[in-house]
């Protein structure tokens, strides 16, 4: 998962860069990048770290220009690295950078045609780079010594046929504007908003609403699924439908785990969204065990607190913050002559023992995906006392990869794959287990914009929306992942 | 405010100290550092910086030993920058490193009398130094080749005697052992706890319990007030009363903001005493307008969830995650030819409009000190449609400096210094301002043990109960302050 | 000026790349940069500041793969700041990556044209990256999917066509191998070299022929002005005339003060060339003065120590080393309230007293270029009590600027433009002025090789041997090389 | 061997202390330090790395106030790491800073001693820490409030009498001035010079006489052995006697090597005692061989170029700069599955070939050590086609380690330990070695001031002038040089 944004402004941009990506360092804190353009000249700065570590006083002094586009990146198979930072960059045509949220699911194919169409190299094994450029070779194809926005347009139409798989991105084209779009499914998620100032209109698109609130932006609405938005550097803003079957259907993760709550998306309230998610859990709770022995509901902070409430609520039971999350964990030395010790999750996660001792404990979580924390939770809350232990999950039991840009464990790893909820719940020692229904997640969201017809459910359900999913392709992302999994560099972008 | 750990092992305990900083660390970002004792040899790493910052593997590799302790520090005034990370040392006599957490009142004086009489040069201003110094002196007196317990406890007593103030301790004696003491009221906490090995038992002092549970360690009991421990390398645990007339008047704050929820102190669970403050509130809220209109409680995140969510409780009104802290905040730039433009709070709180739209609003925190930032919460939940924003803290109005070790604006800088509540009130905006009364705060924390028969409540009351603080002192401390708070901080958040 | 490097080995080159890097240190300290091939992938590293502190290990770990080219920079107009580092890159055609020494005379007109042929951005003020635009175009024209050494010959005549000025390049393609090639004047230097291993033959191409002579390599001969070698992969070496009248006219000034004086030139030793200038210098000073009073020569150390020898020789004085240099200059801080010292001479170059007390002395330097140094080195002399002060300079008048590739000061900051030998005499301050005549230095380094008819002495004489350098060309470099004067760092030694 | 430099001035000393440190760095590369003292505070930066790496902006802010002393060490036995950067400091009296040069031989004893008549707690193996601590004892046990000239000095009669070895030292008392002394042989060399300003009498003292001239003062004379200079803060200079049976035998290879040649010791020009140095072995050449057959002599650059340019003036034969150094050495990395590769001596060291080939030559260098770097250069010599290679050593055979403050291998790693001249010759593979005779080598320094008597000659002969160095010193020295070339950490300085 990543977060990108752009802006179209009418003084220089990198501050507002600087704090929209800020806002949206939840979705990526691995590496962080931004790239300006000041006249016919661009600008940049990337690399490993938060945000507040990757740009210094001489960085941003340099980042001039009135339009810009920056990225945060989480780490995902293949793209940790200090090169894989982005926005990426190519000089033909005009100069060109692209920040991507997203995965393409036939990166190898449109790699190899790329290149023997147009020479066009490709460093990494990253899918933004091919992406960037499929999206130069069809506007080069054009020749146009000033691009247009039909130029754009066309190029456009030319990607969304050519590259499969989740992708929202943000362009910038050196000397020209800003385009933006998002692939035919609006899997991942974009939003634009806008700004009176007294120079005229400033534009931003970014890939939540909380990024444009909290810099000031009113939100206009979501890109569509297939429409690109092209805003030049005057401020005139062209938009069009560039797919040619265009549907919305969201990734429903974003509204599970991903997404900060006070985000709307595709018009529905994150926040909203997770408290039906706990109601919808309540009700199934009850319908399970009408006369439950459940003493106090404890979320499992930060995600769940929302869901977790309206549990208790419902229930009728004490909601009580009975974990303490730590928010300075250190590194894990390995001394010479010592064996190397994980961090417990204790030090990030500590009981209050007095919500436990002798009681019948409700832990709510956004989901399960390993296991292995939530089984250590749930040891943890029998050391403090806990009479029971019960354990829900606010999304339904995750079963199979994602594809689409979240950076899932395969398969195999997923303490749900191949398991019934009975087999689950032993694995991770629970007394009880309760997960979500997905037609009921599937409601708590859909009820928030009743024109979403379908989501991206794949991690649940194993349909994957794009249809080209193949056993062949999931198994190189299996390898990929585990590759990656004992050693992190993969090779590098050349600028 | 500063977090000190000191550990006498049975192996090299660098990697408990460190996880034990890192459990501590909401007691102080600003600067960290160890010190252990390998042989007759003292090893150390201080820099500012996060603990996960300060120390990398070649400092760990460093640090080895069997005993030696840790501190995490608070900017306070005068206390910034590189030189005064702690612990402390001199090397006469045998050796020592101290950690300190307080501050001393009498600094001064006995500054000077230090000198005068052992020519001991204080460099900075930090009463940590004058408060070794004195010590060391009064170590040195006695002349032993190897001091003895008794040797310790003697220096102690002439300590107690020295000086004033609030102060919890962990020292280092090169060579022989770990020294912890408490000041006579015991207004600095300070716990130790044990832990059973296969090569005998290892005991740890620390500023909160919490550093105790996560490492595996049981928890003894609290040092008592004007207690000193000494225990020995082969961990032979010396203790005596040291001080003439102890008495235990711990510092009510820490219930109030500065202690980890899941701490024990003085017998009193936070978590618990939060709660507490909590249900004060309430039934204040309900004796001031039993027939009020609140349509929701929204608490200001982290700390004052837990009173929060037991306001809403009480009341029986929703409670609800209205307001989402951003945890990535970045710097503030000044570009060339632009003003500076101070990050607004809304960029660590953005709040979620729907549960403010139309509605009457309890904001709940844990205090008010100087009234900026809730002014600013207050017009953000205006901003995001709120009909009447009500605001409660679970505190008593914060009036008067503290000189106990707590870093908290001189009084011309709280907004509650010479102001009614109904000005109060009106300077930060709000439709109804609720304190919590001083007598329930107290009996908040007090039913948690009824053996303590008072705090230390100085900055709600002005009562400084070493009995020493004049005009002039206060006066001094304001200016040291406000030199300092041109780059000061604000409150910072423990979590 | 800039140091370039290019090999094709049969096992990773990284570590020779930087050890040649190292011995062409002398040539440029401001940035340094390897990049290499490893397979389809391209590993590079580059940052301002030294090789040895460049390149850390973690680094060289990255920077696998059998063939690669490296680059250190000069600080030139317009060329500083960490964006500029070489070598650059494109990735179309095939990923291409450029290291080049030089400098173009028509960079304006051919960013314009590549831009409108091929869209092409060029994001900086280099014409490094120019060049390696127009190659990458050019051989982007012939459209093949494999590159063959006759399609990259091809291309090379098509730049020899477009660009004007003095250019000493290496180039890397992705998957394909290392080409080099040298204007058609062959202004700036460039010779390879071969080494048998157990593999095969390995190439290094380099700007001076110390680099292969260190590394064990066999010095073949200098790549011919206008000549391409094309290194494939597998150590096939194909080489081609691609200038249309190529003609021998090297730098005269290499062998004044650039090169090291172990390397050899178009067939010219260095050292013996400087050996010569002593000569004739000693036969100008005779015949000026045939009885000279001169009691002592003394050199400017580094570089004018041989020409220095010969003249003492010559003139059978004493010689020696009455001026210390110092090899660790510190920074100049600015203090607050202090004005701004400026770093004497002093600081890098101390007189020895005895030396010079009562003597008439004769300071010999390579060159004369501002003359602000040479006017403080006098001034020296004459504190340290001698009698009278005399310089020789081994090179003629510096009165023009240098536009191929020689990082000198505009002509009006030159001590000599439009001065008079005696109107210069009296501006440094000297009691006697000799400068070397322009037909002597020629002679000198003609002697070791008299296949070189003519060489490019634009410095002195204001013959641009290219034809095209206009007075508005020499405006726009003045402009940029003032604007950048105000931190430049005046004439580095090579040494 | 350090470098080290106290100045008494009217203004803030930081820049004066830094620039002097800049003219000593070639005492010392491996660390740096500077203490300041403002008012009663003291200011104090230091770490590992050259003058200009050691100190930023940032702190040379904080290095306020009017005296002050530096220090430039050079890594020795135990002396590497980063804590052990001098200045050391104690609080206790007064705060005493110091630097040091030279090496005590009786560390052990008087460590002991020191903590059991004080109780203080020496910590690391720094000769360094022990001889602060021993002056700081002594000034202690007078327990003066304000200590007078008269104080400081009997401390350092007492001072004299407990520590053995070579000792030059600047030490600053917080508050009061500095103190700088020398031992009673004055082995190590230490100078002090003055400077008028408009505010009074600026004080310096140093090393080497060529920091005072670079910063304008002017050489008052060579502190005498024994000596004890005291500057008081307001400028006031006590000096008094403090040894008993003070003598002057200075060491004799700062001559040889370590000196700067424009530095004055003990009234002898360095630079003249090395032109002396190459006369006599000019003698000792034609002595052996009176119809030699050398055609060429080249020096081993940079120290031997005096010395070698008189012994060419002598027999009459070419001098020529045959060999070049490389200033820009690179470091050594080992890359996975390759094995560790030496540098190459020719990466430092190139021979101009034409210097060599067919030619009978004359390598001259100051002295040889371990013997392995000149056996590489006459094989590089040879290679590069010389005829026969002579080889010829400024100073005598090398057998006995040095105990003051020389780092210099233990005894069997020296080429001339235990070999005859032509045992050594074999060894290192010249045709011809001539040593300079001890008699020739101590003429050649003590012409230049008659009253030096005798000179500390040990590494020549083995006499240790302090008549106390056992065999079972040598050997624990051996030991720890030895251990030390293993690993370099040391134990750390707790300030």
């Amino acid at each position: 998962m990543c977060g990108i944004v752009g802006i179209v402004g009418k003084s220089d941009v990198n501050l507002q860069l600087y704090d929209a990506l800020t806002m949206l360092q939840h979705r990526g804190q691995d590496a962080a990048g931004i790239v300006t353009c000041d006249g016919d000249r661009l600008n940049q700065q990337k690399a490993n770290g938060l945000v507040r570590d990757v740009f210094r006083a001489r960085h941003m002094q340099r980042l001039t220009g009135n339009f810009g586009i920056g990225h945060v990146r989480y780490p995902t198979a293949g793209s940790s690295g200090p090169a894989l930072a982005q926005p990426f960059y190519v000089n033909s045509p005009y100069g060109i950078a692209m920040a991507h949220n997203g995965n393409l699911t036939n990166v190898k194919e449109v790699s190899e045609e790329i290149f023997q169409q147009d020479l066009r190299h490709i460093n990494t094994d990253s899918d933004s780079e091919v992406l960037l450029n499929v999206f130069a070779h069809e506007l080069h194809k054009q020749h146009k010594l000033q691009p247009k926005a039909e130029d754009i347009f066309t190029a456009m139409r030319a990607v969304h046929k050519r590259v499969r798989g989740g992708y929202a991105c943000v362009a910038m084209i050196v000397g020209y504007g800003v385009v933006a779009f998002r692939d035919p499914n609006g899997i991942r998620p974009l939003v634009y908003g806008k700004r009176e100032t007294d120079q005229g209109t400033e534009y931003m698109v970014a890939s939540e609403s909380v990024a444009l609130d909290v810099l000031g932006y009113t939100l206009v609405r979501d890109v569509a699924p297939g429409e690109c938005l092209y805003i030049e550097l005057d401020g005139t803003l062209h938009s069009e439908q560039c797919a040619e079957n265009p549907q919305l259907r969201p990734c429903i993760f974003e509204h599970v785990y991903f997404a900060r709550p006070d985000s709307i998306m595709d018009g529905v309230s994150v926040h909203k969204a997770r408290l039906r998610q706990g109601e919808h859990l309540a009700e199934k709770i009850l319908r399970e065990r009408p006369d439950h022995d459940i003493d106090v509901v404890i979320p499992i902070p930060d995600s769940s607190r929302s869901a977790g409430q309206m549990v208790a609520h419902r229930l009728g039971v004490k909601f009580r913050e009975g974990l303490v999350k730590n928010r300075y964990i250190g590194r894990t030395f390995i001394m010479p002559g010592q064996k190397q010790r994980k961090k417990s999750v204790r030090q990030k996660l500590n009981p209050i023992e007095l919500e436990f001792r002798g009681k019948n404990v409700l832990l709510v979580d956004d989901s399960i995906v390993r296991g292995t924390t939530c089984k250590q939770i749930i040891q943890m809350a029998r050391d403090a006392g806990a009479n029971k232990v019960y354990f829900a999950s606010a999304a339904p039991a995750v079963k199979y990869p994602n594809v689409y840009g979240i950076d899932m464990p395969s398969a195999t790893e997923l303490v749900a794959h191949g398991r019934t909820t009975e087999e689950i719940r032993e694995e991770i020692g629970a007394d009880w287990l309760i997960y979500q229904d997905l037609p009921d997640l599937i409601v708590s969201s859909g009820e928030g914009n009743t024109e979403i017809k379908q989501f991206e459910n794949s991690v649940f359900d194993g349909e994957y929306i794009t249809g080209d999913v193949t056993e062949e392709y999931l198994h190189s992302l299996h390898t990929a992942r585990n590759d990656n999994a004992k050693e992190s560099k993969g090779k590098q972008s050349p600028m």
